[in-house]
């Protein structure tokens, strides 16, 4: 069965739709995109996005779809203290896919773009079972931070509250956040809330190979502790050098939850005074 | 159900696995990589590879496979003059996949990292109804060459022989002879052999707005002119400036096939002093 559109339909629409861009020397219908680059040390990134994994097609919009995937990829560069500046979409495309869906993609991810301030520069497309995307893209950041380097002393902080947002809704990645904070702050670690709260602060812990405590009682949540583990926030848990002295500043903007400790400590949290063991789950893609 | 192997598994046996390099400052593991850009100008690729749609599994092993997903993109970068330097892999993963396809998967990329010079600086992986690869990569040029710039005039030479290569094989991508064509010649455009002789023939003369006179004897085919209509052969077409003086050491080294000429005369094919029309047909991946 032949399908509604092909591969050269994809590419003449990015070559008709996608904005000039100054810093895309050579791209879409090229063998490669030729950029360049601002700065020498650059920030690359991909990222999956999958029906029947990350999403139910029946469930969201398809620009909403869009907007997430691209979404998840720039709170990456979030979480790292970078910005994108190019950004490549790579599309399974099921048959039900018509042109005027690929119309709805692109138009969602230029309006991205402008948004965020990144060039598209194409991306391969190719028939497929499900719907996908895999958002893949290239980044700057002025100083790069890692969810390895939190120490024993530093403060934990959070942008926003969890479980704030529906699954079903485009979501803001936190790059001004994140900009604002490694531009003004001595930020030494910090990760996005992608796979839950617990899940992803755990991951920070252990790649840094420290501990934390956490006080419940001024985590910002929505329903409950089960927003602990809840995937999908995409707000920045970061931590702050205990000689930090603008440390005031940061409490009135973000929120604050505790403090990285030793790895022996563990992953503790205090509730009314008892301390019991942070529990570990979240949500996995397979 | 279960599967036998998590996104955990995959980024642990990606950062036990994967060779350190200099010029990859922060990698697997963190929520983007890091990496040290030799150049200000920069080349960006991605490239699907899907099962039932690029390859059928039973065709295959695993490490051909891989390989060939790799490949493809390694040979865009040489059609652009290019060399690859940071390759992400991005893998939809079927239930049947387990850890020592992973780890199969895994080596037979660091092999081709070794020998093509490029770091792999990880990528994302997630359950998937069909096995897929997105290999996307950054890669840089001395001097970007174009399928976009043919000129009248110009020599149309291919690298190596068509349909010589079984589909079931493995296969080199040409950077070593687009390193020392565009070290050495003035090349114009080029465009590797992807979907088929006769089209990416077509596609680089389209693009470069121009017509071309090919001599049909002197085109290097292996089973008959069925070669000009298969894909995968990944030779490269390129085109040589007419004032370019060493062009008979070119013809000793690689196969001459023609002329560009103006868009208005068309794509021509001679046989036996009989001038017809290419015929474009080839490989769509829809």
């Amino acid at each position: 069965m032949k399908h509604k559109f092909n591969e050269l339909d994809w590419i003449n629409l990015l070559k008709n739709k996608v904005p000039k861009s100054r810093d895309v020397l050579a791209g879409i219908g090229d063998d490669c995109a030729l950029v360049e680059a601002p700065r020498k040390n650059a920030l690359l990134k991909s990222d999956l996005f999958i029906e029947g994994v990350h999403f139910k097609r029946k469930d969201l919009k398809l620009s909403t779809i869009v907007s997430r995937a691209v979404s998840r990829v720039l709170s990456d560069f979030a979480a790292c203290g970078g910005s994108p500046k190019f950004i490549g979409i790579s599309l399974g495309a099921p048959g039900y896919l018509k042109p005027k869906h690929l119309r709805e993609i692109l138009k969602e991810v230029i309006f991205l773009g402008r948004k965020y301030n990144f060039s598209l520069i194409g991306g391969d497309t190719a028939r497929a079972p499900k719907l996908f995307f895999d958002v893949w893209g290239m980044g700057f950041a002025d100083k790069f931070i890692s969810r390895s380097n939190a120490r024993e002393g530093d403060f934990i902080f959070l942008t926003g509250k969890l479980g704030a947002r529906k699954f079903d809704e485009k979501f803001t990645p936190r790059l001004k956040e994140s900009q604002y904070l490694v531009s003004n702050f001595k930020i030494n670690s910090m990760i996005d809330v992608s796979d839950g709260f617990a899940l992803d602060l755990c991951r920070l812990l252990k790649e840094s190979r420290k501990g934390a405590l956490i006080h419940k009682a001024v985590v910002p949540v929505t329903r409950g502790e089960s927003d602990f583990y809840r995937g999908e926030d995409y707000e920045l848990i970061f931590t702050v050098d205990k000689n930090e002295r603008k440390i005031d500043l940061l409490k009135s903007k973000f929120y604050f939850l505790g403090t990285i400790k030793s790895r022996k400590f563990g992953y503790k949290i205090e509730d009314k005074n008892k301390l019991s063991n942070l529990n570990i789950t979240g949500y996995t893609h397979f």
